[in-house]
């Protein structure tokens, strides 16, 4: 395992859990010109569109573990690499969550007890959806999320798109999600941000690592069935990233 | 027919309702911060835009009856597999509507009533518009809309785009047309929906079935024309897919 | 001059009108999940990057007589060639009006006295600005329009990506000057809903020709300065046009 | 150093600043339809996309003495020509400021008491955000925009999406920052609406300067790190941009 993919990973996953949970915190309810949930579902997918082409050639650009995860069950990355990925995605989520609290807590108008962007259910839904429909909708829109990313790094598929494809799914299960649990689709994005909120956060923290996981592990098995690859050819995002 | 492109035509359509109508049902009206129309319109285009890149060079994903008979008027696709293509993309409507009823209705706020994003004209119109309103609104929307995709999968358009251009597209349709027919422009996406709000969305659903479709193929014929194409040169949206 | 390019500069201004100004007319300001002015620059700018994939390697897609002649003034397209295509964009405009008319008045809540889109200065500017900041704005504006389609069609700048610089440079020009003048930067548009409008929107339709024609001109001069172009190389917007 | 870079500088930097304070000043707040912080955070990235195309060839486009000053630190840019980019972009800032101060004060509804789009800290912060989250937020904002750049327009990322991946990154740090500091990361861009909004917004500019150029050049010395690059491969913004 290259200490540079571990790096990409690290700096990467914390753009994403500091500019999209950030967006969140800091803009969505800004009073009168707020970005809302439109502005927090752009936010999440462009960062992943901005780092997709900034790190792709080095890392593959997953930023989740249910991408890491969901790209091995679909043949496209190998088992022996899916541990050091995973913790320095999540290393990266902490220490944005980490850097996020300091700069919010600078306004006066910053209360913890907001959520922080952390994901929940029932009672901690924003739109109070119980268990049985957060644990499906985060399975069902992971499992899209890793088909669109097997889909759109296909040898076949238009070369340089990947990135644009990817991002903007992340947005769109954004637009369809965040009412239900805040969405998570990446146990990483839901780990840092958790373990500031605390209490209800870290108790619901386990249905944002065990619906994401099976979702991509779904995903990048339906995506290899549908396909009939016989085997990897790409490793990761950038379809321009050779397999290690 | 190849099984392959027929499941993926199903699950492209899923995405397509699930997600285009899960952004309407769940996400648009959230107090404070809803995305709205703007969402809703970003969110249906972004279907198009993932699911192109993810199959465009499988099944050519038209993920929907107009497109599938606006590309066959236009000489695009063998008329053969027409029936297979729309079957597939109906069932992948209805298991979408099935599902979102399924996550939806797990918040207290969720009411059937509202319409489940069904489309409708007159007094189910969100705007109150009459029947030829919403007739003329359909065709032209389609029209225009299989007019860009012939265009933007010709052969001499650039390479790799018309995901984007055909995506976009559909945005731009639902930017104008949501306040008159909830906008459907697509047959299956309409489908799915008035199965489960029933009475009304299914006596009007005869409207979103005949006004795509005659605007599809008349959209097919006037690019047609417009280019004096001799003969098919792509089969559907993705500009690499093979013909059968 | 070939018959097919100005009907596809009919279509495509017919789609710039009928989709840019029917977002406003119908979407715009749909009670609590109105599109607003985001949701219709957004919409302006999706009609040319959809009919620039689809019809650029047809006509150029200029939509615009400002384009046609700023784009002449560069050295990029003939003379003789300006009036047939200024005069199908016109036709395409009206007609996108009429049709627009014809829809949105099958609502109860259409009320041609909101304006129809038309643009207007000094009591008509929706912020009510001044004759001077209408003119200055609209000149400024259609200059760098005009600057950004030269550049971004110029043979050295990436192939393929012309259409998305320039159509969401409309949506750019849209998000700064609607409160100014409602935005036109483009006469053929500008003259479609001023028909049907009448009144102070004929009366005062001059400033929609004048401003942009000239804004067009010094942009497409400038950039020919700048970048010190010997000869025409491109002939619209779309990279891969060929010259007559 | 070409007068044509140092031209292409102005003009590009002009337009960031027209456009992107432009839609700031005169759309953000427009009563029912304003397009907000999200219209807001689109403009300024489009203003980069635009232009990154149609300049891109020519200068790198810069627009900012941050990426100039980071792109020299990543060891992509020649340490002679820093001064006089800079020169040029705060001319193009200082020409757009004072235009748009003349349009818009053409509104009777103008205040240059609410702001004219500078940036702030402390209670000129929109949220009222401390200097050391504004300074914090602007460093690691401005690193992490660096970061993007320097691997969007690295030789192995796609060819010519690069433009794309730094205007959404600049929308996307917006999403994030304008509550914390209405937005810099960018010198240029905040001494022009500084000189005409004066008193404290002068007095507040030293801090838009110093964070910027810091995280600025603390992101291009991270990306190199990263990649271990031995040397200069590319002057800018575009990957075709070739060395002086």
């Amino acid at each position: 395992m290259d200490i540079r993919k571990c790096g990409a990973e690290a700096i990467g996953t914390f753009w994403l859990t500091f500019a999209g949970c950030g967006s969140a915190v800091i803009a969505a309810g800004f009073p009168q010109v707020g970005i809302g949930l439109l502005g927090v579902a752009l936010a999440f997918g462009l960062t992943v569109v901005t780092m997709a082409y900034a790190i792709g050639h080095i890392s593959g650009c997953h930023l989740n573990p249910a991408v890491t995860v969901g790209l091995a069950a679909g043949g496209r990355f190998p088992t022996k690499d899916i541990a050091p990925y995973i913790l320095a995605q999540v290393v990266g989520a902490i220490v944005a969550a980490a850097l996020l609290y300091a700069i919010a807590s600078g306004s006066p108008s910053f209360d913890i007890a907001k959520g922080f962007a952390a994901n929940g259910y029932g009672e901690h839904s924003p739109g109070q959806y119980g268990l049985v429909s957060c644990l499906v909708a985060e399975v069902v829109l992971t499992m899209m999320f890793l088909f669109v990313i097997m889909g759109a790094t296909h040898g076949k598929a238009p070369v340089g798109f990947a990135p644009l494809a990817i991002g903007l799914c992340l947005t769109l299960v954004h637009l369809v999600g965040i009412p239900i649990t805040n969405l998570s689709v990446n146990p990483a994005r839901s780990t840092g941000p958790a373990l500031f909120a605390g209490g209800w956060a870290l108790a619901q923290l386990w249905l944002f690592w065990v619906a994401p996981l099976l979702g991509g592990a779904l995903g990048g098995i339906l995506y290899r069935w549908l396909s009939e690859e016989p085997s990897a050819q790409v490793t990761g995002i950038a379809p321009a990233a050779p397999a290690e």
